[in-house]
């Protein structure tokens, strides 16, 4: 059962239900702008991750400012995805399932569609969902570039695996899938360069096999917001896959030299309690509204106040050389990570001006299967 | 947009789609019976707390058991269970916003409705809503027993709000809000001993002065899974507000001396990538399926496999002295923290001997206002 939006178009921003997950459609519009401007000089292309803001009408503003796709982590996301009119869907992400195969496969009646692999032992069931919906599926390898988490070693197995794909009769050798995700968070630009710097030499070396192997790679697919300018720079990666960009959160403003997006995206929250000579003031949203995974989250534009700790349904804050909020009053938090946050919450609320502009679904929240 | 559910009644429990939430029927029936049971020779009575259920279908359980109402945290979660038939249900936390208020009273046709205060401030909106709605509110003083969140100092201040209520037109005072959340979690039964100790004179004291005024007290509310029998044996706590006892997670079973109660909430999880010599496994369950406030979850019943580390959709699998589980191999998980886990999905799969018996929805999933 999806929750009812939190407002309505026209009210203004102190008078949305809390807690609410709001859009500053201004800062957005200026990510979706800086990154078409980064990319437009180089080779690169953006498929812009999915898994972050789970939303069609979020993929179509991407697709105006040059994206050309998306990239999801899941089968109900693609759905979700080709549903809502997208077209052009990768999955960067291994699927082995057969039932979530089936449903994958049916999906390229009607988007473009591919999947990513890592182990010679799950390709019958991606030929057999292929043959089962009478179409081809496109897939990936997924070399592990250092991440240590999916992926085949770059090299020969990647090569191999690729060959065996390409050999297949219902599958078609789409190219890799190079990402480094830990990499977006390394806090110092040197470290994320010399990490970048192993994943290009693997990439590299894993392009030059395919090429004596003969086997033509249409795809080389990775980056995040973190890092993607190191990879463009490499001429290797086709295509970016930044997700955060669109909203960015607390822990990647916490990286030196942080990318030069804004933060869009706030979790509108409460004074429920104000305990009198407490020193301290209680907000309605916990760690069920904004997920700590990555640290808690920053209190916005109110220099002084501190969310200092998150419970399931709670939020504690405190102030250091500045008044505590009242009863009643209402603050932006900034997310510590956009990715979960948005996950939470079953409408956007876009606002500009102070006033509600728009309200979206976050059509995929929950979509994991 | 709600998911489908990911599983059919009938169903191995090896064959439902990934990730899923499981409740092991055998598992719930023993802990609602245990508690049944544990409260029966007392004067207590259950006040179970639906923020870690969000299930009208358990709250039915629950009143089987034995238990007489419920309590919730947030107005949205009130709604939903008195639309799916619960008729007694207690706000245990404050509601500022006015029209959170108005939905509150709204529900006063359907069912006996309570909230709590913390500041005489918030009792205006409270009386607007009530004589809006034609109706009264029964309000609990929340007092701070220790827990340093929200609630009135113990004594005099916690007393004269009572009275504010009582002489109040259009307000009950239903009682005393009495709870000390982060009691449940210390580690050794000596520490929430003398936590309970010190949170027991304040709510004695409290009660004293409140005779001493001349203002009936009908409900001393408070109590979770893990120091109910401290509450219980001082006679003062009337309802009894555990939640978790229903389902148990990793956090409470790192108690010394943990509560009676079985483990029954699992999310079902499965290998997506085994890189073949890397030591590793990855499961399709990350911190979005698993949140990790509280910790990492545990695997079930598979000695020597470790959830090393979760990112947003992978959970990283680690062997010491066992094989690593096969590429498609199902696993349940048992989280960290139940209440957010249940929180993450649309459908509870009712499992017994490997099979599935029932699908419910977790109907206030998402459910924040």
């Amino acid at each position: 059962m999806a929750q009812p939006p939190p407002a309505e178009p026209g009210m203004p921003e102190d008078e949305v239900d809390t807690p609410a997950l709001l859009i500053d459609l201004d800062a957005l519009e200026h990510n979706l702008a800086a990154m078409q401007a980064a990319l437009a000089p180089t080779g690169a292309r953006l498929r812009a991750h999915a898994k972050t803001h789970k939303s069609p009408v979020i993929a179509r503003l991407q697709a105006a400012h040059g994206a050309i796709g998306q990239c999801v982590q899941k089968v109900a996301e693609a759905e979700i995805l080709a549903w809502g009119g997208v077209d052009d869907i990768l999955v960067s992400n291994e699927v082995v399932a057969p039932r979530k195969l089936a449903r994958l496969a049916a999906l390229c009646r009607i988007a473009r569609v591919a999947v990513c692999a890592d182990d010679p032992s799950a390709l019958p069931a991606l030929e057999a969902a292929a043959e089962g919906a009478g179409t081809w599926l496109s897939v990936l390898v997924e070399v592990d570039v250092g991440a240590g988490r999916c992926g085949m070693p770059p090299g020969p197995p990647a090569v191999e695996l690729a060959a065996r794909i390409a050999a297949s009769r219902h599958l078609r050798f789409g190219g890799l899938q190079a990402y480094h995700g830990s990499a977006q968070h390394q806090r110092r630009p040197e470290e994320r360069a010399a990490t970048l710097a192993a994943a290009t030499e693997d990439t590299r070396r894993t392009l030059e096999q395919l090429r004596q192997r003969g086997l033509d790679c249409p795809i080389v697919g990775g980056a995040g917001t973190g890092t993607f300018p190191l990879e463009v720079a490499t001429g290797l990666w086709t295509e970016i896959q930044a997700g955060s960009y669109v909203f960015m959160d607390a822990d990647y403003a916490r990286n030196e030299s942080p990318p030069p997006f804004r933060q869009s995206l706030f979790v509108l929250s409460q004074v429920m309690s104000a305990p009198r000579g407490s020193g301290r003031a209680v907000l309605d949203a916990g760690h069920k509204a904004v997920p700590t995974d990555s640290g808690l989250p920053l209190v916005w534009n109110r220099p002084g106040l501190r969310y200092a700790g998150a419970s399931d349904e709670h939020g504690l804050l405190l102030a250091e050389d500045a008044a505590l909020p009242a009863l009643g009053e209402k603050l932006r938090l900034v997310p510590g990570h956009c990715d979960p946050t948005v996950d939470r919450f079953d409408w956007y609320v876009a606002v500009r001006g102070g006033r509600v502009e728009a309200l979206w679904p976050v059509a995929a929240r929950g979509a994991m299967t």
